[in-house]
């Protein structure tokens, strides 16, 4: 009898077959224990904390980070290798500080939320207004805020599907336009963050042309005590920052060529950039070493019948790379089996969301039985979030879906100084990468097209 | 029957009479049951970190917490209010600023330690030679560093006594000057802490007459593993600071005045100087709070018959209050019946320990039936911190207890930016000055000597 290797072997099989599923099951559960011991994904994310850290787009540091890019992918034997450039407009901060002048004088803790104006030469010297909720700013009519700070101190819930993120986010993302409607000079929000630090939280949406910053929660906290003993606190703010309305950036790719199908094409990956404080570990170095090392193991044993691309997205922070990579690869989307973004920090996978067509089709029957050692709960809504980076090919039609990730401490680090190495839980990041090889292995050495209803749903 | 008041009958009875032991016992439950729910120390923790905040000594800040100190003090009815002057070293910080320049830019989170030299201006450009553990510098002979910034990067494991502190703080402690011994051009130090936060931890002892400066932990890790990859890591470091040989400082004090034998003094309180980067709220904010609150609650009932002395010593990061108030105070100590300080935070009391002389009187058997409901073991042993601020008393043989705070999360926050009122857990707090008011209710209306054998082991 002539021994066939497995993957040969399952290659030689209709896709729908109970032997290929069997296979491929067993192929994915190899995969996936390998996955829980394999030290590739940490290393990549060290090696990128370390070797690069801070990378903002615009920013010498983004430079390395492409370098880095290109050279990993290299060392790691990825072929195919692209750097793909694109311009997009890049904030960067100078010098900021704030302080309380009276009638209490402190020091606070703040940092400028992207695309902050500056404040004129010297700074600017306001009494505040504070909001406890986002909502009781919005309801000041147009010139309420005339020549004050407006300070919102929203509090965000910890939650394990990151959802309060979307729903206090706002006085962050909107909110310094609302201020400046209604006539504030200034706009201080309470960190979008669960953490109590004295390290502020930064993020992107301050476009209201007034200068806009987060404060530490404890510093956020002080400031209410201060206005509660009714006389007028006196904040000065002096911040500086530059923009660059077209920066260079890259979107980066690499891939293990397909040696049946090469031209489908399933695309992983998490996000190159980060912002400035931290070192950008669990956002978003986690995501690339999980999708890279996830793309390795998934054709560690052997080619797969199927192109799988890994793509470090390059401007995720400030915008401007799903839809570059989107444009860049319109004609190619037809192929595009499936794509993914890991970029919910290193917290492990608690469910995921397939594409309803086809999650009774045997590759996927063949992922499903790989998860239960993995804790990992199968929710049966459809995907709805896929990823910032994908959501250009979202838009044009590519099937996706959504590995979530458990966020009750994302948000103690997301986008603040606290966003180091050290915050990753080596056994958390190692579960990420077994559910997502042994996704990658199954789909890659299968048939399965996530846009039609499957065959044995058809009967 | 004439009915006496509570305490009328209390000082009419002999102080080792069972029903005078059965009062005091009656009188400290009482006292401990309303320092569990009276908010007190919580305003004053409160009042302090919002009013004040950060206050180094030969800070204007400093200033404006003295008279804060004294309106807190004719606030709350306190008598005999003294600000006691007296001059010490003060060191201040200037601009400071920490990078990796080479081969992997970093920005690093540092804070200068006390009394740290200044870098020239414009800074210093080194390599660093990273020791994982302070023994390890220690071994280097001398010349060995010379040129380099020595790095020592040895963690502190979390203790509940703190005793860690003493173990490994010696790095901070002694560091900068073994360093420069050994010909380093600088010094740094994982931060004395067991967070994880980019907030570094400040602290005094960096006499080397070089720039010493704490890291991040992250920062230390992030320094250790560019180490590893076996290139010179050039690290630059720009440190300014200034140093005033006799700063003013101030122990101010305020008494409930004993009714029966005012002369008679108990001695307690906390200090009121901190570090610069957070408020100064668990060091010692709190000390302050859970003594003064103690007292006015020990005294609720009615005056006592001792006086009760509350210090808020002025200058216990840097030095200097002890002596001065051992010195101010040397012709009163054989009137001191004993003295206590709270400096261990705002953690609950764990354990305590007494002069091994009175344990069995009548007053400290009053005491210690209150503490079995507030969860408190009394220790065997005889007390042997203290505390910094009545060490230069407890020279001169006045007698001291040991109220051992929970430290388990105490060097989270220490001598760091976030140190902020947020940290105080009211219910914890409470339950320090449950401890302390039953104390000083017990002692205050006995006769309780410390420094002789109680009569019931006289027998």
């Amino acid at each position: 009898m002539r021994i066939l290797s497995s993957l040969a072997f399952a290659a030689a099989l209709a896709a729908t077959s109970p032997a290929f599923a069997q296979d491929l099951s067993a192929g994915a559960a190899a995969v996936r224990d390998k996955a829980l011991t394999d030290p590739l994904a940490w290393d990549i994310a060290e090696s990128l904390t370390s070797e690069v850290g801070a990378r903002m787009v615009g920013s010498p540091a983004m430079e390395r980070a492409r370098d880095w890019s290109v050279a990993k992918f290299k060392e790691l034997g990825f072929e195919n290798i692209k750097v793909e450039t694109f311009t997009t407009p890049a904030w960067s901060r100078g010098a900021e500080s704030a302080e309380v002048v009276g009638p209490w004088p402190h020091k606070l803790a703040i940092l400028g939320l992207g695309n902050s104006a500056s404040t004129p030469a010297g700074g600017i010297t306001a009494p505040i207004v504070v909001f406890k909720s986002y909502q009781a700013m919005l309801d000041q009519p147009p010139g309420a805020l005339t020549g004050k700070i407006a300070v919102v101190t929203q509090a965000m819930a910890r939650t394990q599907d990151g959802s309060s993120y979307g729903a206090v986010g706002v006085q962050r993302r909107a909110g310094a336009a609302e201020a400046a409607k209604r006539g504030a000079v200034g706009y201080l929000i309470r960190s979008i963050s669960t953490d109590d630090t004295r390290l502020p939280h930064t993020g992107g949406g301050a476009e209201g042309g007034i200068p806009a910053a987060a404060l530490s929660p404890p510093d956020a906290e002080l400031l209410e005590r201060l206005a509660a003993r009714g006389k007028p606190v006196m904040v000065k703010l002096d911040m500086t920052s530059a923009s660059n309305p077209a920066s260079p950036a890259w979107n980066i790719s690499g891939e293990i060529r397909g040696k049946e199908k090469p031209d489908e094409v399933i695309v992983v990956g998490g996000h190159l950039d980060s912002w400035d404080p931290g070192t950008g570990a669990i956002d978003d170095a986690a995501g690339i070493a999980i999708t890279t090392a996830a793309a390795k193991l998934a054709a560690a044993p052997g080619k797969p019948r199927r192109t799988i691309r890994v793509v470090m997205w390059g401007s995720e922070e400030q915008g401007g790379s799903s839809g570059a990579y989107a444009a860049a690869h319109k004609d190619e989307v037809a192929k595009m089996i499936v794509a993914g973004e890991s970029d919910g920090g290193a917290g492990r996978i608690w469910s995921i969301s397939l594409p309803k067509t086809a999650t009774e089709h045997p590759a996927m029957t063949a992922f499903k039985s790989a998860l239960p050692k993995l804790k990992v709960a199968v929710n049966r809504a459809a995907p709805n979030e896929g990823g910032a980076d994908i959501s250009g090919l979202m838009a044009l039609g590519v099937p996706f879906v959504d590995f979530n990730q458990d966020m009750n401490r994302y948000f103690d680090l997301h986008h603040a100084a606290d966003d180091t190495l050290d915050k990753i839980d080596p056994a958390e990041l190692s579960q990420n990468v077994a559910v997502w090889a042994a996704f990658l292995y199954t789909v890659a050495n299968s048939d399965i097209d996530f846009r039609v209803k499957p065959a044995t749903e058809a009967k």
